[in-house]
């Protein structure tokens, strides 16, 4: 019996690990939560697993929380609160599914106490993965990706050599608007954005799937979690998403890992790891039934995001948390029906273009260009 | 720097081996090579790498070959010659490139001496699999298959756990016929079967792949090698051949390795492997150029020498050995145009429907249904 801390119980990801650790309930056992304000969703877990330790965004949450709830777990607030369900001795397991770089701090101080670390934040790593990475190898943490493009790799990559890969080959479905022109770009809406064609995911990651940033972060995050340059790191247009990410080697040979367009196989495959149990609650892959794979050319002229991503991956520094907040902030502005479509793309390059980079930066550099981001990109809006 | 005995060097895989050899010269000596009697192709192969042993099939082979070789390697004949240098002390690596069950023998004593035994003689698993992996086990040896197919699988099962398997899912091209029905097979001629869609081979190995027996032994192959029930080894149809097979497993995750249709990928694998070297003689995939992978259903009515291969494999005891022997003796046939291309699956049918099968069986025993069923065969022709 494994213990879990879940970083981000009410997000996508988050919801989808509560369904895994349902259906294996012999293997694990959830000790803690965190989420933000969203009571309501999260009341029905709560009650399911009775987790000794609840986290809330803040004050107000917590006397909320403390005034519905039957039993008493210990309820704390915040990123300390945070870093404190990650850190608890009786933990094994800290899921990280939280969204944007508010999973930072909780994962540094997790990786310090060598838990087991299944990911699901890839903003941590796109933004400070040179930090994350050296204190996992300083105190000899894997970190397991739950990202189905990073856990097909990181299967790929079992029994083989890092100096043996030629590349690693990152498939995309193209995204909501894959099959549409630029020009036809300029007046997209958000409703159209949110269709996302293969995946169900949360509205923030769906519309990095139809600007593509979300392939150059995972690009970012490959690079760290799995030490390869970015010249090695290919993105190649696959429309089924079946083929969930590749390896090529020095002889040539190809490995890929398969699955259906279902987030609870790479979940389970990081809590099991390095063991694989049965699942009952996703379908396996029928290629007969689909018949047919796609594949084309990713086009870095169709998808400026994923260019922005490679160049920010490669200027390195505080660049790659610039691209990471920009986009954040950008995103948030198109939700909230602020901006247009292909505004993202344009914020996020301004907010690139002004920046002066910082060569190795620390942690509190991090959050500040984080912050400084947000608001200038919030001062691009007229 | 490795040493290596080939067994089967004028074949195709063995004209291929030797390619590879030739661009890893610095990581292999070529010590010893056993062929049949085609001396004209041997003898660039001969000086180029100055084996010091030689087997030839016969005493008049080994008398001509005297007469025109400029050096004094030892040369030995038939099957006692090819035992002994598939265990000579020096040799680090057998490569069992022969055709058909006559590799057995050999293959059984250099797994005693715990040679690295690189596989590419399917028929020889095919026919005495209990007998081959019972002293792999005993001495601790692996069996490294140089079939695209069985390569695959291993690649696929890296670091993974035998237990964890849902199934082994081995592609088949679907041969030179794939695209005719059943009653326009009636009228084809050799011609017409020699020509493979997507593999360069041996005479023999494409009418396999034409009655789909190729792939029944390689099922049968891979039951042996990776210990894995029939029941849970699927064929589908991939007409591509660029996925070479795949492996499911409990928790829904498939993992496939592509590469191009050349068998020197496969060989330098198992020569090198557990390493992977750069590799300048074969090109890699471009599945952007490729565009689409097709998959389809496997039919064992179209194709009943498959079917045969799984009832003989479920059968067990000598049942193989004579699907086997039966096989290559109406293939036989039909190469020297005695018999119409179905007549190859009625002649093992029958062959198959008139045995009584012997559980447990001795090599002695195997040998002897081996023979019998050649002649039996060779008697069907009126």
């Amino acid at each position: 019996m494994q213990t879990i801390t879940l970083l981000g119980a009410t997000g996508s990801v988050g919801f989808q690990t509560i369904e895994v650790i349902r259906q294996l309930k012999n293997e694990f056992h959830l000790s803690a939560i965190a989420f933000g304000s969203n009571i309501e969703k999260a009341l029905p877990v709560i009650y399911e697993f009775r987790p000794e330790y609840i986290v809330v965004k803040n004050k107000e949450t917590k006397q909320e929380l403390e005034k519905t709830i039957t039993y008493n777990p210990k309820i704390s607030v915040g990123s300390e609160g945070m870093t404190e369900i990650a850190t608890l001795p009786d933990v094994d397991i800290v899921v990280n599914a939280v969204m944007g770089s508010v999973g930072l701090e909780p994962t540094l101080e997790a990786i310090r106490e060598r838990k087991k670390i299944a990911f699901a934040n890839k903003e941590t790593l796109a933004t400070a993965g040179h930090l994350v990475m050296k204190e996992a190898r300083k105190y000899g943490v894997e970190l397991l990706p739950v990202d189905s493009e990073h856990a097909a790799i990181h299967q790929c990559l079992k029994g083989e050599r890092t100096d043996e890969i030629n590349r690693l080959i990152i498939t995309a479905s193209g995204g909501s608007f894959r099959d549409k022109t630029r020009n036809e770009l300029q007046n997209v809406t958000l409703k159209d954005a949110l269709k996302h064609p293969n995946w169900s995911m949360g509205a923030k990651i769906t519309i990095d799937s139809a600007t593509m940033m979300n392939k150059g972060l995972e690009v970012i995050e490959a690079h760290w979690l799995f030490n390869i340059p970015f010249q090695q790191i290919d993105v190649i247009l696959h429309r089924e998403s079946m083929i969930h990410s590749m390896v090529e080697f020095k002889d040539h040979s190809i490995m890929a890992q398969l699955g259906s367009t279902d987030m609870k196989g790479p979940i389970q495959y990081a809590l099991t790891y390095p063991k694989r149990l049965d699942i009952s609650i996703t379908k396996g892959l029928n290629l007969i039934d689909i018949g047919k794979l796609h594949f084309e050319e990713m086009s870095l002229e169709r998808f400026p995001c994923l260019k922005m991503a490679y160049d920010a991956g490669k200027y390195g520094g505080t660049m790659p948390a610039v691209l990471n907040s920009a986009n954040e902030q950008a995103v948030e502005l198109f939700l909230n029906n602020k901006i247009s479509f292909l505004a993202i793309e344009d914020f996020i390059q301004k907010a690139m273009d002004e920046h002066t980079i910082v060569k190795d930066p620390d942690l509190s550099t991090i959050i500040e260009v984080d912050q400084s981001t947000r608001r200038r990109v919030k001062s691009y809006v007229n």
